[in-house]
């Protein structure tokens, strides 16, 4: 792909600077003021040859826009502890909030390239795969994404360099140290077009930038967001009438079943539950301990019926561990803020560090649940949370982290027994609301959907675990076994 | 304070378990229920001993409580970038949400007795001062703060030792080993006995729990929790309906006057103005270098009128640094997730990393101005901001960050001259709506505010400037030029 960048793009200088500073940064500001009114959030990525000049091209693009409106980041100032999440994490973290820029001089591409030098950290490793899937979510997700590379020869890459250091002498910053490019032209070359090649994509395009002439490479750069962003503008007010407006037609074709063949009568005596559930707390403690020193994580996602024993179950869970090691996170409707970002966002800003427990109470999974039966989410998007969902997981097991997801399954009478009950204590009174009978009246869209649900996302990496929970013991207990078995397979494997 | 612990508390054992098993624990997550219920947050530090056992009260305690209500920190999890920033700012960040509990197995105090035993470290340092005004901010801003110190003796601190040896082996956490008190016992005794009582406050008193026998800890933690909740959630309660009902009477008592004496004729030419920009963004992009290399972070805080310039007088600064180094951060109204913090919370999860700067377009300042004015906040809260506002900025310059303070003063005719120009530009229309006239309208109102803001807050180690901006060129000017003066002023002394 590189070879169709035109290096000896130039035009004419005076009516070059003259567009740049009267036409093109005030359509800039323009471009920025209508994604901020439209409330389109904006990811810019920088990549490109060392010594391509690129800040000089961001610095000018800055004084264009207003700064209350974007943030330019770098993935080399990405802390140590970040670099020992799965690899997405800092930049799911960082996404624009509606109406913002994100703008990455050095984005995952950065990392990738690093990677692929070195040839050595495992911990920042991804594949073009992933990356592509990840932009496929941001696109999908309606973030505005645009890529841009800025090409130099090797000659001028020498000249830019000299320049450089004739400008800023010895009190530059250490960051340019980090890797090298020097001497490397033709390796570089060959492993940035692959990269160009491989991550070209539909929904993401690269924009290809004639860096030769910085003002030429502003010039593309400059008209290539104007574009870009308008483009993107336009569509995002189309698909936010069309999601005011949207019908939601489900249109399920295969019919899953799984639910229904679950034993609801599996039960377990009270002193057999007593024994084994102290016997399994101490086991799980002592895997918890290997665990934190291999750092290995664990991510248990919880689901459910109402009154189905989710809690008690987790503090079962809970109970067995070190307070400093786990952390629970309830989730219910997003709030304002939460509103703001990509779906996925609240939860991957809660990944587990090294060595930690992360349960879930409530999960992702609401996407194709509750947003798919109360039609909060439009068709089409939820329907796409199945694979979204997969790509989240399996990133999270590729860095080190077990992931199970258990599905507490009781019968109707059950759950209308448990409603009853607690309705009458005065002490469990604060644990069913309206929203709970609401939910139940609708039993039979939930089998369907969680149905659908655990046949498109039971993966190998990262299973499903129907729990039969008519009998709170037996389920508690089948929840501890279950992780001690997941637990013992991965520090074995390991 | 610790010979008054009495170490040979001892209760009869059968009837201990019953009533931490049965009574107290009920009563445990009666009161994390009630403090959820009235959204009252709770902090708990947790000091002691080495090898008091205190993680083993800490088990115990959760076994009665929801785990998705609270979170268990340790200060020696902050992570080496939090280490850099001001003191206090992993602990701002972490306050927890309305309803939530925050427990610190070490916390703010741990750091403290590091730095004294190895004295070496100054980025950890910290003052008893700096600790009891924390505190005093916590617990005026309504969090429910419970301060245990677990105290065991000698004899007790060693076989609690050896047991934790043999029960663990060697499989326990590398974190015992941060630091020693072995063969020391005396040495701590002082430090601890200093702290306590140093740190022993109206506000935030110490709970000392007599530790020797584990039992008794659990009874003591448990029924000191019990009560404290309670009582503070009842205190909450008051306070929430007061603030739902309070009316607010000024009383300004001294009079303060700084605005009337700004001499706004000052002015400067354009062909001046272009000259010195230039010269001024240059010098400041080689003292930003120098800066970013001897780690000395910026905070510029804007404040002014509504149309005084602060946006062009940021976009000047913005010019000169380098994108990858500053952050511009505006503040309006807080969103749903900012009013559920401490009113600064959102201010401290913005302080720099080294070497960078960050620039706040409308401030902390808002506490003691539209809070003030739109009576938002109580006389009683907004009066205490001063204070605190000058102690967190105290924290911040004693970590290394310049902090400068800008007020914008305009005259009332040059604002309406501005409105009635954005009003006829359509490119400029965005920048002005109702609220802005609204404002203008509680002109004398702003003015008392801001003499009395600036006269209270104007200190030697974060200063006011008053920039005089009816003309925006020599506003622009000054600005730029303060900023140069004030970071020579530090590297010279650096």
């Amino acid at each position: 792909m590189l070879k169709k960048v035109n290096l000896d793009a130039k035009l004419k200088k005076s009516e070059l600077k003259k567009l740049l500073d009267e036409k093109l940064g005030y359509e800039l500001g323009k471009a920025q003021r209508a994604a901020r009114d439209a409330g389109m959030p904006v990811i810019m990525v920088f990549e490109g040859w060392r010594n391509s000049r690129r800040s000089e091209i961001l610095g000018k693009m800055m004084q264009f826009m207003d700064a209350r409106g974007f943030h330019v980041y770098t993935s080399s100032r990405i802390t140590e502890e970040e670099r020992k999440l799965p690899f997405f994490t800092p930049f799911w973290k960082r996404l624009p909030a509606p109406g913002h820029m994100a703008i990455y001089r050095h984005s995952w591409y950065y990392l990738k390239n690093d990677m692929e030098v070195k040839n050595e950290e495992k911990s920042v490793n991804t594949t073009f795969d992933h990356i592509n899937a990840f932009e496929k979510q941001l696109t999908d997700g309606h973030y505005c994404l645009l890529k841009f590379f800025v090409h130099v020869s090797e000659k001028q890459q020498e000249k830019n360099k000299k320049n450089i250091i004739k400008e800023t002498g010895k009190a530059w910053k250490p960051i340019h140290e980090i890797y090298s490019e020097e001497d490397q032209y033709d390796k570089f070359y060959k492993r940035y077009n692959e990269m160009l090649k491989a991550t070209d994509t539909e929904y993401a395009p690269w924009n290809l930038i004639s860096g030769d002439d910085v003002d030429v490479a502003e010039y593309e750069v400059f008209n290539a967001i104007v574009d870009g962003i308008n483009k993107a503008v336009k569509a995002f007010t189309t698909y936010k009438e069309a999601q005011r407006l949207s019908t939601n037609v489900s249109d399920s074709k295969r019919k899953y079943d799984v639910l229904s063949k679950v034993d609801l009568s599996k039960n377990i005596a009270k002193d057999e539950y007593k024994a084994k559930l102290a016997e399994y707390q101490k086991r799980l403690r002592e895997l918890q301990v290997e665990a934190f020193n291999k750092g290995i994580s664990t991510i248990l996602a919880f689901e459910g019926w109402d009154a189905g024993g989710k809690g008690g179950a987790i503090k079962r869970v809970t109970e067995a561990l070190d307070p400093l090691d786990f952390s629970v996170h309830p989730y219910s409707a997003p709030n304002q803020v939460e509103r703001m970002f990509h779906y996925l966002w609240r939860f991957w800003i809660n990944v587990p560090e090294p060595g930690q427990f992360a349960l879930f109470d409530r999960t992702w999974y609401g996407r194709v649940m509750v947003e798919r039966i109360e039609k909060i989410t439009p068709d089409v998007d939820w329907r796409r949370g199945y694979d979204e969902i997969n790509e989240m997981e399996k990133e999270w097991t590729e860095a080190n982290i077990v992931v199970l997801k258990f599905w507490l399954q009781i019968d109707k009478d059950e759950q209308a027994r448990r409603f009853k009950e607690r309705e009458n204590n005065p002490e469990k009174l604060w644990k069913i609301t309206d929203e709970d009978w609401r939910n139940r009246a609708k039993w039979g869209e939930y089998e369907d959907a969680v149905n659908e649900m655990i046949g498109r996302t039971n993966t190998d990496y990262a299973p499903w675990i129907i729990v039969e929970a008519n009998s709170k013991y037996y389920a508690r207990l089948k929840v501890l076994k279950s992780i001690i078995d997941a637990l013992e397979k991965k520090l074995k494997d390991k």
